[in-house]
């Protein structure tokens, strides 16, 4: 089974592979044999069946579609991962295996895992689109262009203005995400019930020794307050939200009436099954339909946050695949909104020729200033 | 690439399939064929170039991961599916291939044509479910129990009471549903602009061929009201909410201080990676985590309501993902619920026990009556 | 304390005092009074019993303010009402009164009553704005003016045919909605824990005497499925979508680079606190506003579904006011747009003219006979 | 007109009063004030005009009622309030009065203003919570207790560990709130397009000294970048569910058949109005229920991102009331959960009793060691 053809139109094929299932199945097994290791290290296991185990892990080809199944049915992945660990493995190294860890710590720390290389290719292309909007809002600062408030024409305003406010918007949210993600992609590490119990006292110094194998933070476990996950998607939600502020003006910009930017041309895009001549703004297309979709799903991770006890029974098991929606989601309209920025097409004429329309004068105010202040915000970070 | 380890756990082999790449691609494709045949009864094209068209379409076999490429190219389905089936025909078939149609009309179609199976697919697992549970309710409709209010004992019920109320709810959520998808999945045919232009004046009957062709209801252009899919989606947020109100029940009921009824022992379902002696109520688990999942669901489809003009830019585009999404959700939760109800355990010595602890007697007042009611009033439909 | 200057600037004066305490607490009164009057016919308690009851809730006037902090600190409405009306009765009605009654069935019914007063006002602005719509769309039916896609020129429309569109979605979402109301703005009564305990098997027909009473549907208790009010919201949120797409396209035409229609000149509205020469489209800010913050409310509801038990712990506590809030944005949205429609100016020498910028003919395809075509499925309802 | 039966249930009389109608407009005037005396200082407006303005708005006493009529027939509330302003003032006073201001300049720092009043509300409950659940924690840090997780028995715990776990994350979503008001709250002063056009170039140092005079940040215009008021309503729909978290345990626990823990009883809470002997957890029924809704809100103002250029139509004008909604909500949950926190009842002998019952010994692992670790995380912030 496949699902591009829903998929693939809204992200992009880098985040997809860091969402796929050969990936996860693959920080799992990571995550297995880094906890074999400082386990071994600690002297909870010997360190020939940590290294039997890692080489298994290493060696494993697991079929992702029957896993799935297996998963679905048990209702967690760990289960049916361990039983093939196991299978592989002889002796002490079998009883070794997941010594002391839970299904949800090995899900936990996989999705961080994702997380982590999936905020990574996000910055890149939301670090592209600020920086080419500020280079852009630079150069047009004192352009002077019709400002409109509510979808009228209000006063003049620096053309580069509006583009320096969308680009501080974005670059503003991918510096919170940033944070977040610093403060709140951590190893989960704390057993059956959360208290790290059956490591003989060594549970603290096995998650650092496992934080650091696999280059995530160690932090106390934290199964039980999903605050952290809920701000990452929340961050999330904003850089899309940012992006979709961006998308907007351009495609209000590029109304065939107004024609003051257009996305750039780009072969096998934009065109109309129906109409030849058409020149549609599909970049803002993918970052608009991101950000109607982004809001439900950070309301959805809200939902989970008051969760049962120990592990809650639902709120729990939806934050996965939603964070992973909001790091797709995310990251095709950074991809295309990247391109727009980067290949923004500013129509001067057609911006001399609204502003003179309006009949208001050309006086800009503090437009240039205020650019000049926000990209040296920027800059101080 | 594949993700079923993210979507397989929350939803079934059967509606992931019905929304599986190469059943849109069919649907796609069916689309075109109909089109053609229609245009060529109402004598737009020729017989010849029909068939021609139509055998095409039954004999392409289309690469999905290159078509989702492509269609995020383009930013819509229609123009690498059309291309495609264009470069396979000649002549005449060549250029009558998607005549007067748009990339919307292939694309509302064809989703139209998965939500009619998707809605069949679920009818079933709901049917099983309620039936199921009215059955027990009967069975249990005298049985003394207590009643709980705000997590708090109250007074005493009939214990089939709360199963019938719970039964009720999701019968009323499937015919809601039902009504919605007769009233709404409809072939959407309008071309460019939704306006049936360049087909003679033959746009209505050509219309009404095609439906009947693809076993869909004929309308009127609705490319431009959209609050008929939000009313399919908004009734599969309920259906998915009243099966999460029997997921807590059973939740409850299942906990190990009150015991009062139990998800069926199913083979490799419910265990832990850590703790051997669990029974997890997984069921619940799936129909709860989708619980959680929907309403933000719903909410992006409603957000996307004020569309602009003739096609919307960014609310339209989410509509596809996002309501195969609630589908992908609703069916996992009924499959799960149906086997919960189907076999659920319910244990009347522990229902005795905990009603004489809560010391109130054993008065349910006209439970059995409301129950017969809930029956009678479920089979008058 | 006062919220106007949050609360009136999205919702008219007429749906507030719907949700007005004044009106709550008369609502809650009628309730009690119905109960004992349905008592007595039944034989529970004694007709004196049930004048004195009446007339009390007739004759007293309760500080709203007092009561909600009462309120407030019992969690529900139903304990401080219900002790100040014993304190003014003596004897028998002093005990009759509330007699099997809970503070949900007051609650609930009360909130009933509201919705129904509430879905008649707002369905008479929604009928205003349709019934205007139409008539433009007949007007304009085959006026030719540029159709829009993706915020692209596309091809030729009939200027109705977009406006008959709209009418169209509002139309069907108002049908959708009385039809909501009609089948689940019903009594509740069921007792402290929906079994009509302690009425000596006389509780449906209490019921069904209290519901003729009080102009509302009888029903067996639904204290424990909330389907019905979901499906309320649902429709509302639909409703108040389908106005943002009249919104939507309003403000787009408006804009001063399009002008093809304008909001009507209304005295006091639409100016600026600094540009006086600006004309905001301050009707359809209401309603894309009210647009923005329908989803999210109506995801609230379908969040609560879950419900635990005989009664929710926080589900079932936030649907009145979310209900109220939804129903108070809507009729902003619908006087709002009624007006709009009702006076919309449409300016045919710019339709004429963005038509004639597009270059792409006036071919509308079978645009008139798509607007009779809605037009006359509207009158079929 | 009054609300209170629908709002107080769910709020405090203090937050209520900070988003009060005379509150607002007190804040109004704050920023016409202080607006006149920087623009003396920087001699814009002579000094005697900036003082008979200061001295008109320290004077005035404005109806709310007739005052949220006229802004909703303007849609804005400046409009009106500036012409009254304006009526009280003779000569240069009056025309200088507002001047270089814009509607949303005016209403976005009275936003702000009640914005940092209410979080300070916010801190002091949040504290009280979280302060009294550590020293819980640490109390029964190594009381062995069941711990649960999918709602069925797992393994010991110490019952201090789930309080941690819930105080910590209480604790942490309270920084991060103050960490977003600290960088977000900020005067708002950009004039018409977000300019600062007619301010002879001084439109920087009259927003210091604004910002100065009122308390608030100062920064560029920040009129078309919304992420930071996104980013507070995200901050706060986290703190709700973090107190949510609090109460779905508490609740849990105090079920009858568990009954590890309990609310304090409180005089005139927790009652029923049909049944004296409950005790209903009103204190957790507040914070889930507000739990429940923040999600949708935060997800209405997540959707007003993609604002329209430099003033969106609709998405800006949502945020006000949403946040105040937010903003009120968490004052209710967090008073509710401070009395819960600070009262709760532990039953050590429940306690040992369910872990009995679940016969997996006493073994809580490294509890106590992970209770300390998340106080000293804690106390260095």
């Amino acid at each position: 089974m496949s699902d591009l053809l829903r998929t693939r139109i809204s992200s992009t094929p880098a985040m997809l592979a860091v969402f796929d299932d050969r990936a996860l199945i693959a920080h799992a097994l990571a995550f297995e044999a880094a906890l074999a290791r400082a386990e071994a290290a600690e002297g909870l296991i010997s360190g020939v069946a940590a290294d039997e185990i890692a080489a298994a892990c290493a060696a494993m080809d697991i079929d992702p579609a029957a896993l799935a199944d297996e998963a679905a049915l048990a209702g967690t992945l760990a289960i049916p991962l361990v039983k093939r660990l196991r299978a592989v493995l002889q002796g002490e190294a079998a009883a070794a295996a997941h010594k002391g860890a839970t299904s949800q710590d090995l899900a936990e720390t996989a999705l961080m895992l994702q997380v982590v290389e999936a905020a990574k290719l996000l910055a890149a292309d939301l670090s592209r689109t600020y920086t080419a909007l500020f280079a852009l809002a630079e150069k047009y600062a004192a352009t002077p262009a019709i400002g409109r408030t509510l979808l009228q024409d209000a006063l003049p305003i620096g053309f580069g203005l509006r583009l320096a406010q969308a680009a501080s918007g974005i670059a503003a949210a991918a510096r919170r995400l940033d944070a977040e993600i610093a403060a709140n992609a951590k190893l989960q590490f704390g057993g059956a019930a959360g208290t790290r119990a059956g490591l003989s006292g060594k549970g603290d110094a096995i998650a650092r020794r496992m934080a650091e194998g696999l280059g995530l933070a160690a932090d106390a476990p934290w199964h039980a307050r999903r605050e952290g996950v809920a701000a990452i998607a929340a961050s999330l939600g904003i850089v899309i939200g940012a992006l979709g502020k961006l998308a907007r003006d351009v495609s209000l910009l590029a109304q065939n009436a107004v024609g003051e930017a257009q996305e750039p041309l780009i072969a096998g895009r934009g065109g109309s099954s129906a109409m030849a001549h058409k020149r549609n703004p599909m970049g803002c297309q993918v970052a608009l339909a991101a950000a109607l979709r982004a809001p439900g799903l950070v309301a959805a991770i809200l939902s989970g946050l008051p969760a049962e006890e120990e592990r809650g029974l639902g709120g729990w098991q939806a934050e996965g695949p939603v964070l992973a929606d909001l790091f797709l989601l995310a990251a095709g309209s950074a991809e295309a909104m990247a391109a727009v920025a980067e290949g923004l097409e500013v129509d001067e004429a057609a911006i001399a020729r609204n502003l003179q329309a309006a009949a208001m004068g050309d006086d800009i105010g503090e437009s240039a200033a205020i650019v000049s202040a926000l990209i040296a915000q920027h800059r101080k970070g």
